[in-house]
């Protein structure tokens, strides 16, 4: 198992965001990275890597692949539009003001920074900081990364320790923590290296939004995730059942909500139908987006998993035989993040057979 | 010259709001509306009532008639909800944390509370209080009153004194200060009560989008706004030359953006388009969203109106010849609110031969 490390993760770190109608200390914190960095070093499963220098410029490239290139240019560019407006703007976070709901266009091109903004942002817990562009492009080229090793059978499975997380942000929209979908990358990375089909296997406990709507109209990456019902559960207004993808994509869509409360016996009833459908797929690759927010701990999560059940989960993703690319998502009570996801590494390597 | 006054609008006082990206006290405050009503007592222009008893349970039904039902009831209900998540909810003013964006969908219906907000709200600084949907059902109120003082002939003009204001309030959302869309009832009342064509000429600094897109479609209502161009100013998404109306409305909307720091000689050159097409129309019955925030000492606003200037505009306005009704919209210089709002009636009596 290799391990991608983002060195530049802890310059991503928001102050505020605003949660349930409060403005609160952000829950997606460096600490949540440094506490599974320190797990593996006390039970290491393989190398560890920082993403190969040379493949900078070729990354940048390869974000376009999944994402629109005025997005990109706003991310980029923000902090430094934000300083430009006022210098004093430096000891605040960068949060949605106004947004085009469904009354308002979004053919438009506002020269106004705040309506940019929202033009890009779904909620207002997502704040953009001076080091936000820096990690998450960071972390897409671990993720990307991980995949061209995997891709090249330089290993049969890697973990790219993506912080910020990925699977809500979409083709050209932020939210959810969320900047660079670094689970999109990585699949699209393992296409374009050759893999006629992709199933990407969602089990963070909030929906992968963004990574449904990237993928929602292609037959050729199948997008299946295991969430909290999105009637009560972020983000709300995607990851129904009902969803099952558009046009080519139609069939490629697996949503399996579960309400709140949920232990892992009914959870893995569910991760069961998931695995049948990445199976009846054939897929040549696999890519999870983990969140460990599934803890019966987090803070901000409602399922009851336990922190052995993760090896369990491990060992199930392991069985399926695959290549496959972790990539870091949600998970909040950081001090048991490491345990939970060095449990998942370490069972899907026990059942893999061992080895990198 | 009635004024329509509302006894509740101090019920509506929101703590704060998003303002390009920092929370800040809010600028719509019940000062603006008692500092209208003290010029009113210094220079009076007509009688002055709050809506007439009895009036209630009618108007409730007649809000249905602009805004849908299920936006109704939540904001009805929004406060209540919000208290019964939490009783600290009641220090906490409510601003949307996540929003359905292009990329998410609308038809769905969320238990979640947050989630219930965020299908209505387009931007963060329109706080929902203890007091909103008192305050707001009351100005409503006080628009349908005036325009059936106006329709029944027993004025030639009336001001309904409406605060929170309404032009941002469409169908089903909520934003830029207005929950409930004082000037479309007024219209709507005016239709309603025998007027066939009914031209709404709204004045305020920022375009009335929630007035364009309730009568978009339309060909009894022709909707004209004056604005600061939507490139730049708030609410940036829509009230755009281009937008024409449309199917039956094609041709029914007219937008005149104009550039930050336009003075009255270019924008009174924009007033007489404005009348031309009202004139155009033929319009039996004129409604006016009233802002004075295109005054020179605004604090949000970049438009160089001076206070004598709205002694024009008023005659201009009442040259038309036409049943009037002003509502209150925007102004955020507080102190000097009374004085161009009062400005504006003296001139359109002047104009239209004094009396009521």
């Amino acid at each position: 198992m290799l391990i991608v490390h983002n060195p530049l993760q802890a310059s991503h770190a928001g102050r505020h965001e605003m949660f349930r109608g409060r403005l609160v200390p952000c829950h997606e914190t460096p600490e949540r990275f440094e506490q599974v960095m320190a797990e593996l070093a006390r039970r290491p499963v393989g190398p560890m890597r920082t993403p190969l220098p040379g493949h900078e410029a070729a990354d940048d490239a390869r974000l376009a692949r999944i994402h629109d290139a005025a997005y990109l240019a706003f991310l980029a560019g923000a902090w430094d539009e934000w300083l430009a407006l006022d210098a004093a703007n430096a000891a605040l976070d960068i949060l949605p003001s106004v947004w085009p709901n469904h009354g308002l266009r979004r053919d438009v091109s506002p020269l106004n920074f705040s309506a940019r903004v929202g033009l890009y942002g779904f909620d207002a817990g997502t704040p953009i900081t001076a080091g936000s562009w820096s990690a998450a492009r960071a972390g897409a080229a671990c993720a990307m990364d991980a995949a061209r090793a995997v891709a090249a059978g330089q290993v049969r499975a890697a973990l790219a320790l993506t912080r910020p997380p990925g699977h809500h942000a979409g083709p050209d929209f932020f939210g959810g923590y969320c900047f660079l979908n670094n689970a999109a990358l990585a699949a699209q990375t393992l296409r374009d290296a050759g893999a006629a089909r992709v199933a990407v296997l969602d089990i963070d406990y909030h929906h992968g939004n963004g990574t449904q709507t990237i993928f929602e109209a292609r037959s050729d990456v199948l997008t299946v995730s295991l969430h909290g019902d999105p009637r009560t559960e972020y983000p709300f207004y995607l990851g129904h059942a009902d969803e099952r993808g558009t046009g080519a994509g139609l069939g490629c869509n697996l949503n399996l909500p579960l309400p709140a409360g949920t232990g892992f016996e009914t959870w893995s009833d569910a991760l069961q139908t998931a695995l049948a459908a990445v199976r009846a797929f054939a897929a040549d690759a696999l890519v999870v987006p983990l969140g460990v927010d599934t803890w019966e701990g987090d803070p901000i999560s409602r399922f009851r998993l336990r922190s052995d059940d993760y090896l369990r989960i491990g060992a199930a993703l392991g069985a399926l035989g695959l290549p496959t690319v972790y990539t870091l998502e949600g998970g909040y009570a950081a001090a048991q993040m490491g345990v939970n996801v060095v449990n998942v590494l370490a069972g899907h390597l026990d059942q893999a057979g061992g080895g990198a």
